[in-house]
């Protein structure tokens, strides 16, 4: 079936092929991204958008001496496959395979790393600037999404480009994803270039001008386009104010056509904005339909694009469920998030309550100061960011949020090791990157219904609090029908005795895993305490000094990384207390951690009941023997 | 003299005036400004230029129900005057005294405090649709200088200001700060808007319609106003573009005429952008010929604007100086700045090396992901950020820089207190949100010579570094000829003895507190060793365990947060190494921290060589009762 794809060692073999090849091997890679993602999942839509448009690319382009930056690069499935690493790819996003996303570590044609948006144009920019310093000739490209143009950092590379560079090329993928959903004015303005009569397609022109030239060489078509260039293409006025020459819009699904315009792009010494339309899901009729399903899911039937329906509610949709029953008790509350309903699950809030949410782009940086206001005026905003993305709101918690203390939440989803999409998508520094800032409450829950209870107590805390939970669905608690709140700051005393030896400080969804714990040392003739501990910041220092005072070890779980995190908050808080109890902290080890099952990674990382139990151990039975050499 | 502004209690004396008191008002608050700033410092360039625009500001709006967002709010100080504050005006910036930028505890006339760029137009966005959601007539109306047009979240503001409420005052206030030092395609844009012959100035027919409406009543005038608007007034394409109506440009210093504008544009039902140009230092000759001296500044001479000059260099300028010696010596070392040649004292290095130079405008993100993709092409970039703005480049350090593990270097001036700027400019959280973050090395100088061997040390490393030092100027040491390079996680052992009972880890500027500890101890008997910790990540375990094993006490010092700091990184090291010696940790406690004079502010909270003396001695006197305890 896929006899072209199987002879693609490299993008020199892309470059052999006929034009009537091109379309046949589009066709193929369709077909193996149906297939593989079938079983992987990952972002099957984005990537059937782009087959014809990274196609045309690699024929055009020379890559590792030129140099593309994709945007999130999610999109990248058709590069990876047309990269030398096709024999790998059904491993995509499996323990041990391919990542999801471009890696500088997985590839030399991967020239730049992402996960996150709105990188590619500033990254870009900064590889064609030390391209020019070096005297080279290589050709820098940067794909980017339409949504990126909804993220404040594209405006920052547009305004330098000019100033900075001479040469680099920018496409604009316009699968017209934040026009659906309709967020911004950036949106309608590339809806208005689009639909504009007068902006005429290149495609259609291009395709003229191949008609005049006929079999000439690519030399004579290049300069014949050129000369045809000042007519055949439209310039747009914002684009063009921030000195960008702008072409398009052009048919992303058009091989020969994308192949003529990047032919001519490539030999103009001015940087330029190609605005290529694409469809989403392209090719595979279940992902046409259902763009937002399709745009990064699970496993699926690769007939009917049919997936297993989930019979346990998701964190995230427990969070999206109980704002929904606090929205309609108090009418303070909204909901906010950053290009993310599906992801967050407010989708299920906007049903309910649509005029009390919104939508603001790739944009954490606004998010925030859009609820700080919001908040200064009286009202209870929760934004709602995955606790990576949340990185990009820092300063804005700081010094918007927790300097003037306004009582805006921070809704953390993906908490904690996020699994399939790796290093760029795990949540494991929210604690040491917020504990620092003054005012600031930080919290996790262990199971559905403390999330519910966590987010009516920072509905009634006047003041920031963040609140940190897990991807993915957790132990299945039944959600209470009205919530209470907590007390700030203290923890939930779960298993104990006067005879405990140890006792362990669980945050969040460790929480099996000091049960387990406990139950080991039990077993052992060690009788362990339990406490759900809640809170990063402020934590229970009452019952950590408690403890401390009456137990020979204390242990610490957390979904986070052990540099800052909660372990060490409790050995500030005994160091504070001039307390010398050992404390074994059991987190994720000061090195980024790759992508994989959560419980592969666990166990490879030590975050297991069984590592934790050979730790007390040691500290115990060091302490039998001090105790030894003392009565000897 | 001041015989007017002696009357102003509140906005509505302003109110009161007429036309030509005010024009008198002006003049008192300029001579106001220029005496008071001569004895305390500040932003008096900024100041001189908005003297007439905020006086018609509140001559139209009424505040504390009507709500100013002063971007940076650096400019805020006529509208301190105007509110209600003139009698502490003369404390501004001094210890216990007004705050230099706008507070919310200081005055319900400062709705939203600032301190950072890019924030007002986003959080007056959020303070609008809260108004629009609770039905309130109040108008929002925020000041932002042509400069914060470069930092992107002013253009997710934009992006979604249109879709979300139908009532917004913009005050574009230009004074050509970013054309000036000619950053980027906005800076071209607005020039151009100002010389395009097209464009007609606001005030030149806004005084031909007044002369027109004659003496007629101000609703009348503004009925008129209305009626005139379509032909007096010429849009911008990329404002329109964003949905908001532009207007402009007006002259910011002719007070008749900026009301007459806001008076129109209050009544208008659609957000609008007021372009004004106004001239920074106006009406101080010094200051107007010297616009960067006088953006912001210490104490001068009110006659002349001479200042006193230091007689010593300040880190910056040893930063900026050294780091131009390494650019002779390596092709490959680049500067960039976000908009801040003059406070990193990058200009220096620009006066050598033009064109390795980068100054990107107040684009923080941008700035970060520049640098990682010339570093992605080999290039050595130095990215001189203070470490209260690094936070804006938090995600583009973890995402961009450490998860690709590219050799930045990220230069962060004013880490650590920051005086009489306060809460928004000190940089006490630099080490507690980036320790976690693997790759990345940290490290702080104890002097100025050690600043330029941290600089070269960073060179050599491939890898990420972060480096801090201090605002202002440092004890003075003598840069070496040529740097050498320090081993990346070593300290430096200063001062020890076999007998050491106690152990002195000191951070970057704590030294001399360092060592006076030391010889306090030393005269009581109890000997200690000094050790210049120099890296706060990776921190010298090896040293560290060392101490521990064999002193009582172990003492860390940081000018920077106590929660997830050096001391933090000290606790988590002897945990690990299962060693119990009690640490005295001096660093700032977990509160924001007013501005102030750094000794002043020191002693109060504990940073001092006494406060740390009380708490080594409280620990050796308990263990010493404990033993005694024991041989009884």
């Amino acid at each position: 079936m896929t006899q072209i794809l199987d002879t693609i060692q490299s993008p020199a073999d892309v470059k052999k092929l006929t034009m009537a090849e091109l379309q046949q091997l589009a066709g193929e890679i369709r077909e193996e991204l149906i297939n593989v993602l079938s079983r992987t999942g990952g972002h099957l839509g984005p990537n059937l958008g782009v087959v014809e448009l990274t196609i045309a690319m690699h024929y055009v382009f020379n890559t590792p001496q030129d140099h593309f930056l994709f945007d999130v690069s999610h999109q990248a499935y058709v590069h990876k496959l047309l990269t030398g690493r096709r024999d790998r790819f059904h491993t995509i996003r499996t323990p041990g395979g391919l990542n999801g996303f471009m890696l500088r570590t997985e590839s030399e044609h991967d020239a730049y790393g992402a996960g996150h948006a709105g990188t590619a144009l500033s990254a870009a920019l900064g590889m064609a600037a030390a391209r020019d310093r070096l005297g080279g000739k290589e050709h820098v490209v940067a794909l980017a999404g339409d949504a990126a143009f909804t993220c404040g950092i594209t405006y920052e590379a547009l305004n330098n480009i000019a100033s900075q560079t001479k040469r680099l090329i920018i496409v604009l993928n316009d699968n017209k994803w934040s026009i659906d959903k309709n967020v911004g004015a950036i949106a309608s303005y590339f809806n208005k270039l689009v639909t504009n009569p007068h902006y005429h397609r290149i495609y259609e022109r291009a395709a003229k001008l191949v008609e005049r030239v006929g079999g000439k060489s690519a030399a004579q078509v290049a300069r014949k386009a050129e000369e045809a260039a000042k007519s055949m293409l439209w310039p747009s006025v914002i684009f063009e104010e921030f000195g960008l020459k702008y072409y398009g819009p052009a048919d992303g699904h058009d091989i020969p056509s994308l192949i003529r315009t990047f032919e001519f792009l490539k030999q103009l010494d001015r940087p330029v904005l190609l605005h290529v339309l694409t469809q989403k899901g392209r090719g595979f009729e279940p992902a046409e339909e259902k763009i937002k399903k399709f745009h990064g899911l699970g496993p699926y039937d690769p007939e009917t694009g049919e997936t297993k329906p989930l019979t346990q509610r998701t964190y995230s949709e427990v969070f999206a469920d109980s704002l929904t029953a606090l929205a309609k008790q108090n009418d303070k509350v909204l909901a906010i998030t950053a290009a993310m309903p599906n992801g967050t699950a407010l989708d299920r809030f906007r049903a309910v309550h649509p005029t009390k949410y919104y939508d603001v782009g790739i944009a954490e940086e606004h998010a925030m100061l859009f609820a700080a206001g919001l908040a200064a005026k009286g009202m209870k905003p929760f934004v709602a960011i995955y606790s990576t993305f949340m990185q990009r709101a820092f300063d804005q918690i700081v010094h918007d949020v927790c300097l003037q203390n306004l009582p805006v939440v921070m809704c953390m989803d993906r908490g904690g090791l996020s699994g399939d999409d790796g290093p760029t998508h795990h949540g494991l520094f929210d604690i040491s990157y917020l504990r620092g800032i003054p005012n600031l409450v930080h919290m996790s829950p262990s199971n559905e219904d403390e999330l519910a209870d966590m987010l009516y107590t920072a509905l009634l805390h006047n003041g920031p609090v963040a609140l940190r939970y897990p991807r993915g669905i957790g132990p299945g608690a039944e959600v209470k029908a009205q919530p209470v709140a907590l007390e700030i700051g203290h923890a939930e005393l779960l298993e104990h005795s006067a005879q405990d030896r140890v006792a362990i400080f669980s945050l969040g969804n460790m929480l099996p895993t000091a049960r387990k714990l406990a139950q080991a040392l039990d077993a052992g003739g060690v009788p362990a305490a339990v406490i759900n501990a809640r809170f990063a910041k402020p934590i229970d220092a009452a019952m950590v000094r408690d403890f401390a005072a009456r137990c020979e070890v204390l242990v610490t779980m957390e979904d986070h990384a052990l540099a800052g995190g909660f372990g060490s908050a409790v050995l500030e808080e005994l160091s504070r207390a001039g307390l010398a109890t050992p404390v074994v902290r059991i987190g994720w080890p000061d090195q980024f951690i790759e992508h994989g099952k959560p419980d592969d990674l666990r166990r490879k990382y030590g975050l297991t009941a069984e590592a934790a139990l050979e730790q007390v151990r040691q500290i115990l039975d060091s302490r039998a023997r001090q105790a030894l050499g003392i009565s000897v």
